[in-house]
């Protein structure tokens, strides 16, 4: 059984409705978010949906209205289980991880992680019925254009990409502008140490130590890798 | 220390490189996909990175030449950890996790999940040195326009999405067909008992028994779905 709703002092904070708790912090629980978690900069309450099933066997799922195969999860346990993980007054954003939601991006990423935390929502089976993402006003969350065999996963990848921007978390481990979509391009590529291997060396003007030019070469690589990978986001930068 | 390369019969390896072994098998050792690895469907082989490091710490990266923050993963441990772990006749595809990659699609899944496996690089800090992207030939591939904290979690999305579809794993859970993305579209609305919900009920049509009707209002749903959430599928599949 999950402990009852202790009010939390962390400043951000995850609440997982799932089927599988002990999925959790899972790889979350090492690292630099492990750490974070250790030192209280974010909590993970995982709450298992099953604790509201229905009869003996705690059903929590059952056929799809109108046939089909696989089996979809119940609007009534789920909203049991949604209004008990959530006092009245919960600010946060309430997410169901689901891959018809809208694409997961770098700019909800941080506005999840200048927020409060959120509850999230694990999917499993065929689906949840749509009345209670409708009447919890859940907002779906996709991770990408793949399916998954829940969202417990999801869940995972969207607390780590909300903890790392939270205070204190990176450290020295990260620079945290210049990085992959955070100006809607692409990353240049990256050397280090050792100057040479297997005949390939570190391009010249990396070396150099002109600050300008080396600006410039990664802004161009930056640029040409992005319009050679992923054009679409260019076309998005544009609009 | 990982333990030698051994012979292993699974229909589907996985090896992952990583610096932190320990977040393995982690979520993918419950549900389906951790009795599909305890039946031996599929096999998981975390490798440390680190045992290849360099000197008394066994270091394993470096500043990034040319200056700036974070920490690069040198290209002489990587490639070393690489050809540690691959015999020469592998012909397990090599995937670097990173959000520069190509984005991870279900097409791409369901080819992977077909093949014998992956071998996956998990890069950390600030990214991996460019030589050795291109030395080992590794395959960049993004779950998404976001930012992690490493490949680790990247790592586990890819392997679920494509354990799942694996022989006898999904059993009688899910169709594998009627699913998000496998039909270019969306997935139409999902309900179940009870009839009704907080004054909420399920469409007539889903009561009726008409399976023509049914299979219509479904198919309505997902290009009404598609339309309104991801135009940007319906332009893929008319291309």
């Amino acid at each position: 059984m999950s402990e009852p709703i202790v009010p939390d002092a962390a400043p951000w904070r995850a609440t997982v409705l799932t089927l599988y708790p002990e999925m959790f912090p899972g790889p979350l629980g090492h690292s630099l978010s492990g750490d974070a978690l250790a030192r209280g900069t974010w909590s993970l309450e995982p709450r298992q949906i099953r604790e509201h099933g229905l009869g003996r066997h705690r059903n929590v799922d059952d056929t799809p209205a109108g046939g089909g195969a696989g089996m979809v999860l119940r609007c009534d346990v789920l909203g049991a289980a949604i209004d008990a993980a959530t006092p009245a007054d919960d600010a946060r954003p309430r997410l169901l991880m689901s891959p018809r939601g809208k694409p997961l991006s770098q700019a909800r990423v941080r506005a999840l992680a200048e927020g409060p935390g959120a509850i999230i929502v694990c999917g499993r089976f065929e689906g949840v019925d749509e009345r209670v993402i409708e009447a919890r006003n859940l907002e779906e969350v996709s991770i990408g254009d793949y399916v998954l065999s829940g969202g417990e996963i999801a869940a995972l990848v969207l607390i780590d990409a909300c903890v790392r921007l939270l205070p204190g978390v990176m450290g020295k481990h990260a620079s945290g502008v210049e990085e992959s979509f955070e100006g809607g391009l692409l990353e240049y590529p990256h050397y280090t140490r050792p100057r040479e291997w297997e005949g390939r060396t570190i391009p010249d003007v990396l070396i150099g130590g002109n600050h300008a030019a080396i600006a410039r070469w990664r802004a161009d690589r930056s640029r040409a890798l992005t319009r050679a990978r992923r054009p679409d986001l260019l076309q998005r930068d544009e609009s």
